[in-house]
């Protein structure tokens, strides 16, 4: 039984590539910029992105988010009040509700999507640390959040997760003082898994970093463009 | 593609209780009681389970633990002064690792297990808000940990998992103060997706409530047992 599972598992991820290189072709033919962005629930993906799309906004630069969920708008009802196109994607077309998305959802979400419109499309992934590591979607970039409420040992539990990604972000920096988290010592476990990664420190609260974040999404379709 | 990939793992959880019911058979005739612990990552099992059987532990109640990860035995090593019987459980055996316990890993761990030596036998999930909620494991009861951290939206968002357990344990509240959490809209949001479930408020940092959690684990067997 368990061997059939495994096997059936690697021909989806194989239909998977297939789709999102298909999906990467029409991101590019639309000169749009894609980044996968991940993480546990709760680490403030979508805080993070009302924080960076909000005011001015990418400086120029046309931002969009296709927001992921089991089920439910909460996340994208929150986004609303930007004025940026949001499409909302729900996963619970399975059995209880899968926990990632992958490059055939987003797929289906591309119809409802003013791609022509859009310079840098946002995903926000289902909050997981596990299977969203595993599915391509036809980003040009990764980003994972990790909160320091979560805890200093999350690279070494989930490797896939923190090597996947171009950027790590470690939210809730507000918390330091009120969790048990040694930065020195997160940094150290993420050195040992993705040597070299680039970190920003963000608290989506007070707003520290999310001038840096929103640099770096407004620099991205630069950096991808000069690294084709 | 989709269809067949649907139809495989209907299969698959048609096996999953089956083997679940054979882990129930096992653990029944060596009298004991088995609670599924869920929780996204970093919402603070590991920290509840050491606070909860260190020192005295259950009051005369004999405790184990299974710790289910991707990799690595961070959360294992966390237990080994509790002098208690703890076994690891990798779910990395697959393609880039399973994001959940199933009723067949948890079935290869028995070996490893003195049921014999066990009134409550403790199983950590991989942390996870979706997947872990679908896959019985031959469990008495299951209990959810949500971290105050993680925002009072998780029970609309991932409705399966708080809709699956018998005790919802809200933890870290002494970051109550710190973070924007409601615990009024929390129980609000709650309460719509499981009317009635039994919560808990912890801090596993202060130790708030931990005395209560013992009392709950303590009990359990006879609860069960009344229940049968």
């Amino acid at each position: 039984m368990h061997r059939v599972r495994v096997r059936v598992v690697e021909d989806a991820l194989d239909a998977n590539n297939t789709i999102a290189r298909a999906n990467r072709d029409d991101f590019d033919r639309h000169g749009v910029t894609v980044v996968n962005l991940m993480s546990a629930p709760g680490a403030g993906k979508t805080t993070l992105l009302e924080r960076t799309l909000g005011h001015d906004g990418l400086d120029g630069v046309r931002a969009g988010v296709l927001e992921g969920d089991v089920q439910g708008s909460l996340d994208a009802d929150r986004l609303a009040h930007l004025h940026i196109p949001v499409v909302q994607l729900n996963t619970d077309g399975g059995f209880g509700g899968e926990c990632h998305l992958d490059a055939n959802m987003v797929r289906s979400a591309l119809p409802a999507l003013p791609l022509d419109e859009l310079d840098v499309l946002i995903v926000e992934n289902v909050g997981n640390l596990v299977c969203p590591a595993e599915f391509r979607i036809g980003e040009d970039a990764r980003i994972m959040v990790s909160s320091v409420a979560e805890g200093e040992d999350k690279p070494l539990k989930y490797p896939l997760m923190f090597r996947a990604c171009e950027l790590v972000i470690v939210n809730k920096i507000d918390l330091l003082g009120h969790v048990d988290f040694d930065m020195d010592r997160f940094l150290h476990h993420l050195d040992a898994v993705h040597p070299g990664v680039s970190v920003l420190l963000t608290s989506a609260r007070t707003g520290e970093g999310i001038g840096e974040l929103r640099a770096w999404f407004a620099g991205l379709p630069q950096r991808v463009g000069a690294a084709v």
